[in-house]
């Protein structure tokens, strides 16, 4: 019976696999609607080189640095070894308790990797140095991603001390929010985003492929939240799906409500965004709160995409995408969350909250703008003026997205 | 040995539930591909709204209203209480006999309640003001559909009968079916529709989101179908797959040849209505029909959806997508089918089922009007012809959904 | 105990049957994408018409020649009865060993089936006559493929000599790979690839859509590779997908680098081509090799993906989409990938690959050869140049895939 629950857990997680392979479609998707069609290649080629780089990372370093077992393991760094072992036991239930293989703890959890820079992708979109950002992105991926999660995932300091974070609101979203942050100070905005003193609109070239990758991302985040419960336990899971969705659409409504109110607009984009902060934002509590307070947990955050949209544009910082605002600002309030909501709810367990987002935050803010920074120095992390206005498509691929399509 | 059967079961249908969810990004493809450029953002944006009014509106009321149980329930409406409050061994496998948890329940059946007012969205678009449409879905998802599922799957009277609908050709399916025919008609049709004295063809502006919109649903109806055996029993949920695969297959052949034959021509907008129609017209009877009768029913479906589309247009209905053909026809047709192929064929069943498809029907075609007509009468339901003309995004939503494309 | 694995096991196939069918959509994007605007409708049609003929045809015969079971089977070729017959004991555990039923392997092996006619789909696009080409796919996927899959899966002499071939690297790609190249090759290249005594570039009219395509290919290859474990055994299948994923991935980066190095492009579509390479190359062998070997199988085959392109470009010979380059290529190569890599590595079993690859490529040339030159005899296969010049959607759909949108 054990094998068959084993056999049950392990096939839960490896669906959950693919829908969280099939998040990295939604951010590609979600990043070129928002952005001009003059850089899509470019944005699609490096969420492509993300997974690839993702994958291939995390098994040579990564999974070792993350989750480095009996190897030397510090409270703040650890590793193992190189590349995918299979430890004895790997395939049998006694690896992990019943709850799924070796193998699908690596891949399960690689996925999860390449998430950080999918997020910066946006951030920094249409201006970036294609060079730049896939150096980056090795860095990141393979070594700031994989220490951080260390800390809380791999039974480091943070999880000794009661931080909680269910499927990473903070270890993942913030992670990638924080670099996405530091990557647009440092790279500037882009040319006549904030032009003669006011901000700019630059609308996105394909509102529905927007929309499908918002559709594919709520889609997968059932795989990444239902995963991270590392079971298929029915009590568990089901109340993750049902606080996942809820907050979701919670996400969705703040934001229609706070667009309507604030700019007297049914604006699209918006409420996509705020659906997706609403699943950011019930990432760190998914398991720990009930339906009420998911709907609460989303509304805010949905509220919170907006004004954090607004507020970035107000301190002339340019996120085509708003990845910011989804990733970071309610990273860190689904973080928080933990310490209002739901059976954790408690000061102390509030200020644990805050001790994790700060330790993370500082960590990320510091390692991405040194990565940033050494590689501006050196290889050069922006385009020039020229390329930037002619579109990186035509100069760092030659070729162009929609070849016989005019554009204005 | 129960408790991992309660997994395994619990399992299938949170997959189901993903699938199910995805059909929504495959209706609004659907949708928008067979209509203008011009109107693009108002339909997602109204699919978008749909789902978040679906799951939101189905946890404050919809649930309660379609599976009362121990509460106030009559056989024509009952009610237990408002939100989702989980019921004691609602985590367990006694709630279901093993099957799935309470929230697994839940979560299924609110992304089922979202499909009826989807698939009104396609039937009254280009036109539609966007307020009255989500007045309007916000009554229907929350109270309408409830009601009449809670007759048939919450134990009322339709069930007492012998009414048999397997996973809602009638319950679903037509009853957004009923809505969308009423909107149509209380709407009018689209400027230059009929204009001439003739059938004018107003050409959707994307072929390729449409067709990934007809597979989505497809593979959406994986889950629709097979999450509706309501646990993984493998006899049942196989036999359901292959029905359902062969209709949908017939159906798409079928309107191929009758297409090929009436109209001569190779017209793929017909075939993936007629793939869709043999999913809606199987979904009623995809238990307890084998594979010949699959392909049967599938193939007069695909017919069916050819000729309804042929027949409305000479009514002066005007159904940009096809809606009501695949929706309504298919589901009636699909109902009736459980009384003439199959295990259930037989006299009385037919009559039940005529009966079922009698009593649904009025209902949905009497508060629909309702709703519609009193919404016309207040905020109104229809665009100016200005708005109409120069498209539903740009006035509705102060944007375009291509900001860099030229449409001629 | 037994039935709630039989249950988990079938569960895990029915979820991969889904993930196979969306492969189609996969197919179908990439192609259309890496084609251009005026042939789209066309393409889907095709691709659309061939998971309808793929599934019917498997129903009728296909099935019953390549698992002819009991009735008349010799080691060429078998054949049990018209139709899908439920044997006694298909719905039990019994009918496999406790792996699925009966319906559920007809499903999965029927999905399959309609692959080989869709790989053929995109290397004869954009002049292929539209009758022709659903001729073709009638009997090559009703009578070919399932032919050739008995003589290793159905029993047959490659299975007795010890060949082997995982999930189809030979059997599904391969066989789909040969007719690709002999429809190219009957049909010859497309006006003004090889005009002015130059190789023409003929780019793709939208590489989101074909991106997606990628994407939605490795997302069904989870349960391509995954389902064809024909269990959810938790040790081979979580095995199994972390060797195609991380194969996929070396596929791409092979890809990365080799156009790097030789090109000097950042080449998106080759990226692609190289993930897909890659997943090609490693199905045959996913099963019996480890992460390192999937990352040299990969890496190869995203290099040959590119040496491959060049080589039949250089040879007159006009592929679109890569598709004898991803399929037949890294199909051939994956399939010697066995007798390398892994466990199986030996001579001996390269010799039993090579027997294996000759003797389904001979048999693919020859049959595909017989079919595509009768059709030319008879029906004819390519359109006039009048059509091919102004579009195959004008002339054999009379209609545009995007009806609004301008094209150069």
């Amino acid at each position: 019976m054990e094998n068959v629950l084993f056999t049950a857990n392990n096939l839960w997680m490896m669906i959950c696999i693919a829908l969280v392979f099939i998040m990295h479609l939604g951010f590609s998707l979600l990043e070129i609607g928002l952005t001009r069609a003059k850089n899509t290649i470019n944005i699609l080629f490096k969420n492509v080189m993300v997974i690839i780089i993702g994958l291939l990372t995390y098994a040579l370093v990564g999974f070792s640095l993350m989750y480095p077992g009996a190897a030397f393991a510090g409270d703040f760094i650890g590793f193992s070894h190189f590349g995918v072992l299979l430890p004895e036991n790997g395939l049998t239930a006694a690896y992990s308790g019943g709850h799924f293989t070796f193998y699908t703890d690596f891949l399960f959890q690689a996925m999860f990797a390449a998430t950080a820079a999918t997020i910066v992708s946006g951030a920094v979109a249409e201006r970036i140095k294609l060079g730049g950002f896939i150096a980056f992105s090795v860095v990141y991926v393979g070594l700031i991603y994989p220490i951080t999660g260390m800390w809380k995932w791999g039974g480091g300091f943070l999880d000794e001390l009661g931080f909680y974070d269910f499927a990473g609101s903070t270890l993942v979203h913030s992670v990638g929010g924080w670099a996405a942050l530091v990557g647009i100070m440092v790279l500037g905005p882009r040319i006549g985003k904030f032009s003669d003193g006011r901000i700019q609109v630059i609308p996105g070239h394909s509102i529905p492929l927007s929309t499908v990758g918002a559709f594919l991302l709520w889609f997968g985040w059932f795989g990444f939240n239902g995963g991270s419960v590392l079971s298929a336990d029915p009590a568990v899971t089901s109340l993750v799906l049902v606080t996942t969705c809820i907050s979701a659409a919670a996400g969705g409504l703040g934001s229609f409500v706070i667009s309507k109110i604030r700019y007297k607009e049914n604006d699209l984009s918006m409420i996509l965004n705020g659906i997706l902060g609403g699943l950011v934002g019930i990432t760190a509590a998914a398991d720990v709160t009930g339906v009420l307070d998911a709907f609460i947990i989303g509304s805010i955050s949905g509220v919170l995409v907006v004004v954090s949209i607004a507020a970035l544009e107000n301190w002339k910082l340019d996120d085509p995408v708003g990845a910011v605002s989804v990733h970071l600002t309610c990273g860190i309030w689904g973080t928080l969350a933990v310490g209002i909501f739901g059976k954790m709810a408690g000061w102390e367990q509030f200020f644990n909250q805050l001790t994790g987002i700060a330790a993370v935050g500082s960590f990320c803010l510091l390692t991405s703008f040194g990565i940033f920074y050494a590689l501006k120095k050196t290889v050069g992390i922006r385009v020039t003026e020229k390329e930037e206005i002619e579109g990186l498509d035509a100069h760092e691929h030659g070729s162009a997205a929609y070849s016989q399509l005019q554009y204005e």
